[in-house]
Protein backbone atom coordinates (compact mmCIF):
# COMPACT_ATOMS: atom_id res chain seq x y z
CA UNK A 1 0.00 0.00 0.00
CA UNK A 2 1.43 3.27 -0.90
CA UNK A 3 1.05 6.61 0.84
CA UNK A 4 -2.12 8.56 0.51
CA UNK A 5 -2.25 11.27 -1.71
CA UNK A 6 -3.51 14.58 -0.93
CA UNK A 7 -6.41 16.04 -3.55
CA UNK A 8 -7.23 19.80 -4.00
CA UNK A 9 -10.47 19.84 -5.47
CA UNK A 10 -11.26 23.10 -6.94
CA UNK A 11 -15.15 23.95 -6.70
CA UNK A 12 -14.78 27.97 -7.44
CA UNK A 13 -17.38 29.32 -9.63
CA UNK A 14 -14.68 31.37 -12.06
CA UNK A 15 -11.58 30.25 -13.93
CA UNK A 16 -9.58 32.65 -12.04
CA UNK A 17 -10.07 31.97 -8.96
CA UNK A 18 -9.65 28.10 -9.73
CA UNK A 19 -6.10 28.87 -11.29
CA UNK A 20 -5.35 31.32 -8.92
CA UNK A 21 -5.80 28.80 -6.15
CA UNK A 22 -4.38 26.03 -7.77
CA UNK A 23 -0.76 28.80 -8.66
CA UNK A 24 -0.45 29.01 -4.81
CA UNK A 25 -0.81 25.52 -3.60
CA UNK A 26 0.24 23.33 -6.24
CA UNK A 27 3.69 22.49 -5.10
CA UNK A 28 1.67 21.80 -1.35
CA UNK A 29 -1.22 18.47 -3.30
CA UNK A 30 -0.16 15.79 -5.24
CA UNK A 31 -3.04 15.74 -7.31
CA UNK A 32 -5.31 18.77 -8.78
CA UNK A 33 -8.98 18.22 -9.36
CA UNK A 34 -11.77 20.40 -11.63
CA UNK A 35 -14.78 20.17 -9.48
CA UNK A 36 -18.33 19.58 -10.64
CA UNK A 37 -18.71 22.89 -9.85
CA UNK A 38 -16.21 24.24 -11.41
CA UNK A 39 -16.58 22.79 -14.50
CA UNK A 40 -20.25 23.06 -14.96
CA UNK A 41 -19.81 26.89 -14.38
CA UNK A 42 -16.58 27.09 -16.81
CA UNK A 43 -17.01 24.45 -19.23
CA UNK A 44 -13.90 22.30 -20.73
CA UNK A 45 -11.71 25.43 -20.45
CA UNK A 46 -11.80 24.68 -17.02
CA UNK A 47 -9.39 21.54 -17.22
CA UNK A 48 -7.31 22.92 -20.43
CA UNK A 49 -6.29 25.66 -18.56
CA UNK A 50 -5.41 23.71 -15.25
CA UNK A 51 -3.98 21.42 -17.64
CA UNK A 52 -1.35 24.46 -19.31
CA UNK A 53 -0.53 25.50 -15.78
CA UNK A 54 0.11 22.49 -14.01
CA UNK A 55 1.87 20.31 -17.01
CA UNK A 56 2.81 17.42 -15.08
CA UNK A 57 0.38 17.11 -12.43
CA UNK A 58 -2.20 14.69 -11.98
CA UNK A 59 -5.65 16.40 -13.03
CA UNK A 60 -9.02 14.64 -12.05
CA UNK A 61 -12.31 16.09 -14.41
CA UNK A 62 -14.67 15.30 -11.94
CA UNK A 63 -17.83 15.01 -14.24
CA UNK A 64 -19.91 12.63 -12.34
CA UNK A 65 -20.73 11.23 -15.77
CA UNK A 66 -24.03 9.19 -16.02
CA UNK A 67 -24.39 8.80 -19.85
CA UNK A 68 -22.33 9.38 -23.06
CA UNK A 69 -19.34 7.96 -21.24
CA UNK A 70 -17.10 7.92 -24.56
CA UNK A 71 -17.85 10.90 -25.32
CA UNK A 72 -17.32 13.18 -22.18
CA UNK A 73 -14.46 10.96 -21.65
CA UNK A 74 -13.00 12.13 -25.11
CA UNK A 75 -14.00 15.58 -24.15
CA UNK A 76 -12.23 15.40 -20.84
CA UNK A 77 -9.07 13.51 -21.86
CA UNK A 78 -8.05 15.65 -24.93
CA UNK A 79 -8.12 18.54 -22.55
CA UNK A 80 -5.89 16.78 -20.22
CA UNK A 81 -7.60 15.26 -18.10
CA UNK A 82 -5.83 12.23 -16.19
CA UNK A 83 -8.02 10.75 -14.32
CA UNK A 84 -12.24 11.23 -14.61
CA UNK A 85 -15.13 10.58 -12.36
CA UNK A 86 -18.39 8.55 -13.74
CA UNK A 87 -21.34 8.06 -11.06
CA UNK A 88 -22.16 4.45 -9.58
CA UNK A 89 -25.42 5.18 -11.08
CA UNK A 90 -24.28 5.00 -14.53
CA UNK A 91 -25.10 1.70 -16.55
CA UNK A 92 -22.08 -0.60 -17.10
CA UNK A 93 -21.97 0.13 -20.87
CA UNK A 94 -21.24 3.86 -19.87
CA UNK A 95 -18.04 2.71 -17.56
CA UNK A 96 -17.33 0.48 -20.12
CA UNK A 97 -17.21 3.63 -22.82
CA UNK A 98 -15.62 5.76 -20.65
CA UNK A 99 -12.86 3.58 -19.74
CA UNK A 100 -11.86 2.23 -23.34
CA UNK A 101 -11.23 6.00 -24.07
CA UNK A 102 -8.98 6.77 -20.72
CA UNK A 103 -7.62 3.71 -21.69
CA UNK A 104 -5.82 5.01 -25.10
CA UNK A 105 -4.96 8.32 -23.19
CA UNK A 106 -3.06 6.31 -20.29
CA UNK A 107 -6.18 7.68 -18.07
CA UNK A 108 -8.47 6.08 -15.29
CA UNK A 109 -11.64 6.14 -14.36
CA UNK A 110 -12.97 6.42 -10.65
CA UNK A 111 -16.25 5.35 -9.59
CA UNK A 112 -17.95 7.87 -7.63
CA UNK A 113 -20.25 6.14 -5.09
CA UNK A 114 -23.18 8.19 -4.31
CA UNK A 115 -26.95 6.87 -3.46
CA UNK A 116 -27.56 2.97 -3.44
CA UNK A 117 -24.93 0.66 -4.65
CA UNK A 118 -24.09 -3.09 -3.82
CA UNK A 119 -20.98 -4.86 -3.44
CA UNK A 120 -22.44 -7.30 -6.29
CA UNK A 121 -22.04 -3.90 -8.50
CA UNK A 122 -18.37 -3.24 -7.16
CA UNK A 123 -17.36 -7.14 -8.12
CA UNK A 124 -18.73 -6.32 -11.81
CA UNK A 125 -16.58 -2.63 -11.94
CA UNK A 126 -13.68 -4.53 -11.17
CA UNK A 127 -14.29 -7.29 -13.83
CA UNK A 128 -15.02 -4.51 -16.52
CA UNK A 129 -11.02 -3.44 -14.97
CA UNK A 130 -11.81 -0.74 -12.83
CA UNK A 131 -9.66 -0.09 -9.55
CA UNK A 132 -10.50 3.41 -8.11
CA UNK A 133 -13.51 4.32 -6.73
CA UNK A 134 -14.48 7.71 -4.43
CA UNK A 135 -16.43 7.08 -1.30
CA UNK A 136 -17.61 10.32 0.49
CA UNK A 137 -20.36 12.21 2.76
CA UNK A 138 -21.64 14.85 -0.17
CA UNK A 139 -21.69 18.32 0.99
CA UNK A 140 -25.50 18.47 1.73
CA UNK A 141 -24.91 15.22 3.89
CA UNK A 142 -22.56 16.95 5.99
CA UNK A 143 -24.58 20.27 6.63
CA UNK A 144 -27.47 17.99 6.98
CA UNK A 145 -24.94 16.84 10.16
CA UNK A 146 -24.13 13.41 8.41
CA UNK A 147 -20.97 11.85 9.81
CA UNK A 148 -18.43 8.91 8.91
CA UNK A 149 -19.38 5.88 10.67
CA UNK A 150 -18.97 2.26 11.04
CA UNK A 151 -20.47 1.62 8.51
CA UNK A 152 -18.75 3.92 5.97
CA UNK A 153 -15.42 2.19 7.38
CA UNK A 154 -16.55 -1.69 6.74
CA UNK A 155 -17.72 -0.39 3.42
CA UNK A 156 -14.31 1.23 2.28
CA UNK A 157 -12.78 -1.92 3.69
CA UNK A 158 -14.87 -3.98 1.59
CA UNK A 159 -14.18 -2.38 -1.45
CA UNK A 160 -10.46 -2.03 -0.71
CA UNK A 161 -10.46 -5.71 -0.35
CA UNK A 162 -11.80 -6.30 -3.53
CA UNK A 163 -8.99 -4.20 -4.77
CA UNK A 164 -10.02 -0.62 -4.97
CA UNK A 165 -8.05 2.04 -4.39
CA UNK A 166 -10.05 4.53 -2.67
CA UNK A 167 -10.23 8.38 -2.59
CA UNK A 168 -11.91 9.33 0.20
CA UNK A 169 -13.81 13.27 0.56
CA UNK A 170 -16.67 15.11 2.70
CA UNK A 171 -15.27 17.85 4.94
CA UNK A 172 -12.22 15.65 6.10
CA UNK A 173 -9.45 17.21 8.05
CA UNK A 174 -6.21 16.05 8.55
CA UNK A 175 -7.25 14.98 12.82
CA UNK A 176 -9.88 12.06 11.15
CA UNK A 177 -7.25 10.71 8.90
CA UNK A 178 -6.48 7.77 11.76
CA UNK A 179 -9.67 6.09 10.95
CA UNK A 180 -8.80 4.90 7.60
CA UNK A 181 -5.62 3.41 8.51
CA UNK A 182 -7.10 -0.29 7.63
CA UNK A 183 -8.06 0.95 4.43
CA UNK A 184 -6.11 1.43 0.74
CA UNK A 185 -6.54 5.29 0.48
CA UNK A 186 -5.34 6.49 -2.81
CA UNK A 187 -5.63 9.70 -1.88
CA UNK A 188 -7.87 12.10 0.55
CA UNK A 189 -9.70 15.11 -1.09
CA UNK A 190 -10.17 18.48 0.27
CA UNK A 191 -11.54 21.20 -1.31
CA UNK A 192 -12.58 24.04 0.89
CA UNK A 193 -10.49 23.00 3.60
CA UNK A 194 -7.40 24.36 1.77
CA UNK A 195 -8.77 26.75 -0.47
CA UNK A 196 -11.44 28.94 1.65
CA UNK A 197 -8.85 29.71 4.58
CA UNK A 198 -6.09 31.93 4.69
CA UNK A 199 -3.57 28.99 6.11
CA UNK A 200 -4.27 26.86 2.82
CA UNK A 201 -0.24 25.16 2.92
CA UNK A 202 -0.39 25.07 6.63
CA UNK A 203 -3.22 23.21 6.23
CA UNK A 204 -1.99 20.58 3.13
CA UNK A 205 1.44 20.16 5.32
CA UNK A 206 -0.93 19.34 8.32
CA UNK A 207 -2.31 16.50 5.90
CA UNK A 208 0.84 15.71 4.86
CA UNK A 209 2.13 14.77 8.66
CA UNK A 210 -0.87 13.10 9.38
CA UNK A 211 -0.39 11.11 6.46
CA UNK A 212 3.44 10.62 7.58
CA UNK A 213 2.04 9.78 10.91
CA UNK A 214 -0.40 6.88 10.51
CA UNK A 215 0.64 5.43 7.29
CA UNK A 216 4.34 5.56 7.02
CA UNK A 217 7.86 6.40 7.16
CA UNK A 218 8.06 10.28 6.12
CA UNK B 1 -53.59 14.42 -18.15
CA UNK B 2 -52.11 17.22 -20.06
CA UNK B 3 -50.93 16.27 -23.70
CA UNK B 4 -47.42 15.59 -23.58
CA UNK B 5 -44.83 17.69 -24.52
CA UNK B 6 -42.19 17.56 -27.03
CA UNK B 7 -38.20 18.75 -25.45
CA UNK B 8 -35.12 19.13 -27.41
CA UNK B 9 -32.40 18.30 -25.62
CA UNK B 10 -29.04 19.82 -26.85
CA UNK B 11 -26.48 17.82 -26.89
CA UNK B 12 -23.82 19.51 -28.71
CA UNK B 13 -20.60 20.32 -27.95
CA UNK B 14 -20.18 23.89 -29.51
CA UNK B 15 -22.35 26.85 -27.98
CA UNK B 16 -22.66 27.86 -31.88
CA UNK B 17 -24.18 24.15 -33.07
CA UNK B 18 -26.30 24.11 -29.98
CA UNK B 19 -27.83 27.92 -30.72
CA UNK B 20 -28.01 27.13 -34.28
CA UNK B 21 -30.04 23.84 -33.39
CA UNK B 22 -32.40 25.90 -31.34
CA UNK B 23 -32.79 28.69 -33.58
CA UNK B 24 -34.05 26.46 -36.10
CA UNK B 25 -36.29 24.47 -34.37
CA UNK B 26 -37.89 26.53 -31.81
CA UNK B 27 -41.32 27.04 -33.36
CA UNK B 28 -41.75 23.47 -33.35
CA UNK B 29 -40.63 22.18 -29.47
CA UNK B 30 -42.12 23.07 -26.38
CA UNK B 31 -39.17 22.34 -24.36
CA UNK B 32 -35.45 23.63 -24.71
CA UNK B 33 -32.77 21.01 -22.72
CA UNK B 34 -29.24 22.45 -22.32
CA UNK B 35 -27.83 18.33 -22.19
CA UNK B 36 -25.47 17.47 -20.22
CA UNK B 37 -22.77 17.68 -22.67
CA UNK B 38 -23.05 20.81 -23.56
CA UNK B 39 -23.29 22.10 -20.03
CA UNK B 40 -19.83 20.09 -19.41
CA UNK B 41 -18.03 21.76 -22.56
CA UNK B 42 -19.16 25.27 -22.54
CA UNK B 43 -20.17 26.30 -19.00
CA UNK B 44 -22.83 27.96 -18.11
CA UNK B 45 -22.95 30.66 -20.61
CA UNK B 46 -24.96 27.78 -22.13
CA UNK B 47 -27.50 28.06 -20.27
CA UNK B 48 -27.26 31.58 -20.44
CA UNK B 49 -26.84 32.02 -24.05
CA UNK B 50 -29.86 30.10 -24.54
CA UNK B 51 -32.70 31.77 -22.28
CA UNK B 52 -31.45 34.88 -24.39
CA UNK B 53 -32.06 33.64 -27.80
CA UNK B 54 -35.30 32.21 -26.15
CA UNK B 55 -36.73 34.68 -23.46
CA UNK B 56 -40.02 32.44 -22.86
CA UNK B 57 -38.92 28.94 -23.55
CA UNK B 58 -39.17 26.50 -21.03
CA UNK B 59 -35.43 25.70 -20.69
CA UNK B 60 -33.68 22.87 -18.76
CA UNK B 61 -30.87 22.43 -17.26
CA UNK B 62 -29.58 18.69 -17.49
CA UNK B 63 -27.22 18.96 -14.63
CA UNK B 64 -27.68 15.72 -12.77
CA UNK B 65 -26.54 17.02 -9.33
CA UNK B 66 -25.46 14.96 -7.50
CA UNK B 67 -24.42 17.31 -4.37
CA UNK B 68 -24.09 20.69 -4.06
CA UNK B 69 -27.73 20.87 -5.17
CA UNK B 70 -28.23 24.80 -3.90
CA UNK B 71 -25.27 25.93 -5.69
CA UNK B 72 -25.83 24.47 -9.20
CA UNK B 73 -29.53 25.02 -8.54
CA UNK B 74 -28.14 28.99 -7.96
CA UNK B 75 -25.87 28.91 -10.76
CA UNK B 76 -28.49 27.47 -12.88
CA UNK B 77 -31.59 29.36 -12.44
CA UNK B 78 -29.72 32.45 -12.07
CA UNK B 79 -28.91 31.83 -15.93
CA UNK B 80 -32.06 31.69 -17.07
CA UNK B 81 -33.12 27.48 -16.68
CA UNK B 82 -36.47 26.66 -15.38
CA UNK B 83 -35.86 23.33 -14.38
CA UNK B 84 -32.80 21.89 -13.32
CA UNK B 85 -31.80 17.75 -12.85
CA UNK B 86 -30.83 16.33 -9.99
CA UNK B 87 -29.55 12.43 -10.43
CA UNK B 88 -31.83 10.00 -8.28
CA UNK B 89 -28.52 8.70 -6.27
CA UNK B 90 -27.80 11.84 -4.82
CA UNK B 91 -28.70 12.14 -0.94
CA UNK B 92 -32.19 13.78 -0.22
CA UNK B 93 -30.44 16.36 1.41
CA UNK B 94 -29.32 17.61 -2.23
CA UNK B 95 -32.86 16.81 -3.33
CA UNK B 96 -34.07 19.16 -0.31
CA UNK B 97 -31.55 22.20 -0.80
CA UNK B 98 -32.07 22.07 -4.63
CA UNK B 99 -35.37 22.18 -4.65
CA UNK B 100 -35.47 25.48 -2.22
CA UNK B 101 -33.81 27.46 -4.68
CA UNK B 102 -35.60 26.50 -7.54
CA UNK B 103 -38.49 27.73 -5.67
CA UNK B 104 -37.38 30.84 -5.39
CA UNK B 105 -37.15 30.96 -8.63
CA UNK B 106 -40.69 29.65 -9.54
CA UNK B 107 -38.79 26.80 -11.12
CA UNK B 108 -39.00 23.04 -10.68
CA UNK B 109 -36.00 20.16 -10.38
CA UNK B 110 -36.98 16.96 -12.07
CA UNK B 111 -35.26 13.66 -10.94
CA UNK B 112 -33.48 11.99 -13.45
CA UNK B 113 -33.52 8.05 -12.44
CA UNK B 114 -30.47 5.94 -13.55
CA UNK B 115 -29.47 2.65 -11.63
CA UNK B 116 -30.28 1.46 -8.42
CA UNK B 117 -33.68 2.99 -6.98
CA UNK B 118 -36.66 1.98 -5.00
CA UNK B 119 -40.37 2.22 -5.26
CA UNK B 120 -39.40 3.35 -1.38
CA UNK B 121 -37.45 6.12 -2.70
CA UNK B 122 -39.44 7.76 -5.32
CA UNK B 123 -42.03 8.06 -2.10
CA UNK B 124 -39.48 9.83 -0.19
CA UNK B 125 -38.89 12.10 -3.16
CA UNK B 126 -43.06 12.72 -2.99
CA UNK B 127 -42.50 14.04 0.37
CA UNK B 128 -40.47 16.74 -0.47
CA UNK B 129 -42.60 17.76 -2.73
CA UNK B 130 -40.63 16.73 -6.02
CA UNK B 131 -43.10 15.52 -8.63
CA UNK B 132 -41.05 15.05 -11.87
CA UNK B 133 -39.04 12.50 -13.03
CA UNK B 134 -36.87 11.65 -16.07
CA UNK B 135 -37.27 7.72 -17.06
CA UNK B 136 -34.50 7.18 -19.86
CA UNK B 137 -32.33 4.07 -21.42
CA UNK B 138 -29.55 5.55 -21.31
CA UNK B 139 -27.20 6.52 -24.71
CA UNK B 140 -24.93 3.82 -23.86
CA UNK B 141 -27.62 1.27 -22.64
CA UNK B 142 -29.62 2.28 -25.97
CA UNK B 143 -26.02 1.78 -28.22
CA UNK B 144 -26.09 -1.85 -26.24
CA UNK B 145 -29.72 -2.88 -27.85
CA UNK B 146 -31.43 -2.20 -24.71
CA UNK B 147 -34.93 -1.86 -25.43
CA UNK B 148 -37.93 -0.44 -23.65
CA UNK B 149 -39.29 -3.33 -21.84
CA UNK B 150 -42.72 -4.25 -19.82
CA UNK B 151 -40.27 -4.13 -16.82
CA UNK B 152 -39.68 -0.01 -18.51
CA UNK B 153 -43.76 0.08 -18.67
CA UNK B 154 -44.37 -0.82 -15.56
CA UNK B 155 -41.94 1.12 -13.54
CA UNK B 156 -43.30 4.28 -14.88
CA UNK B 157 -47.01 3.53 -14.63
CA UNK B 158 -45.63 3.03 -10.90
CA UNK B 159 -44.38 6.59 -10.94
CA UNK B 160 -46.96 7.81 -12.46
CA UNK B 161 -49.17 6.27 -9.91
CA UNK B 162 -47.44 7.96 -7.06
CA UNK B 163 -47.96 10.99 -8.92
CA UNK B 164 -44.78 11.60 -11.10
CA UNK B 165 -45.17 13.32 -14.51
CA UNK B 166 -42.38 11.13 -16.48
CA UNK B 167 -40.56 12.66 -19.40
CA UNK B 168 -39.30 9.77 -21.16
CA UNK B 169 -35.96 9.88 -23.50
CA UNK B 170 -33.42 7.50 -24.74
CA UNK B 171 -33.48 7.17 -28.84
CA UNK B 172 -37.32 7.52 -28.99
CA UNK B 173 -38.82 7.46 -32.27
CA UNK B 174 -42.50 9.11 -33.09
CA UNK B 175 -43.23 5.27 -33.91
CA UNK B 176 -42.66 4.14 -30.03
CA UNK B 177 -45.36 6.83 -28.63
CA UNK B 178 -48.09 4.42 -28.11
CA UNK B 179 -46.26 2.35 -25.50
CA UNK B 180 -46.22 5.31 -23.21
CA UNK B 181 -50.35 6.02 -23.47
CA UNK B 182 -51.01 5.03 -19.97
CA UNK B 183 -48.51 6.99 -18.22
CA UNK B 184 -48.55 10.30 -16.87
CA UNK B 185 -45.89 11.74 -19.84
CA UNK B 186 -44.99 15.23 -18.97
CA UNK B 187 -42.36 15.11 -22.21
CA UNK B 188 -40.93 13.26 -25.08
CA UNK B 189 -37.39 14.11 -24.90
CA UNK B 190 -35.39 13.72 -27.93
CA UNK B 191 -31.70 14.96 -29.12
CA UNK B 192 -30.43 13.61 -32.17
CA UNK B 193 -33.62 12.29 -34.18
CA UNK B 194 -33.90 16.39 -33.79
CA UNK B 195 -31.22 17.94 -34.27
CA UNK B 196 -29.19 15.38 -36.23
CA UNK B 197 -31.11 14.38 -39.55
CA UNK B 198 -31.83 17.00 -42.28
CA UNK B 199 -35.61 16.79 -41.33
CA UNK B 200 -35.61 17.84 -37.69
CA UNK B 201 -38.64 19.72 -38.19
CA UNK B 202 -40.52 17.07 -39.95
CA UNK B 203 -39.91 14.20 -37.17
CA UNK B 204 -41.02 17.37 -34.85
CA UNK B 205 -43.97 17.40 -36.93
CA UNK B 206 -44.57 13.35 -36.63
CA UNK B 207 -43.76 13.77 -32.55
CA UNK B 208 -46.84 16.11 -32.16
CA UNK B 209 -49.05 14.38 -34.74
CA UNK B 210 -48.51 10.70 -32.60
CA UNK B 211 -48.80 12.80 -29.40
CA UNK B 212 -52.34 14.18 -30.85
CA UNK B 213 -53.71 10.46 -32.42
CA UNK B 214 -52.78 8.72 -28.84
CA UNK B 215 -53.45 11.07 -26.16
CA UNK B 216 -55.53 14.00 -27.13
CA UNK B 217 -57.90 15.89 -29.75
CA UNK B 218 -55.21 17.77 -31.51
Amino acid sequence: MSLPLLQLALDHTTLDAALSTARQLHPHVDIIEAGTLLCLSCGVEAVRHLRQQHPVKTLVADYKVADAGGTLAEMAFAAGANWMTVICAAPLATFASALAVAQQYQGDIQIELFGNWTLDDARQWRKLGLTQAIYHRGRDAQASGQQWNQHDLDTMKALSDLGFALSVTGGITPDDLSQFRDIDVKAFIAGRALSDGENGIACATAFHRAIGRHWGTV
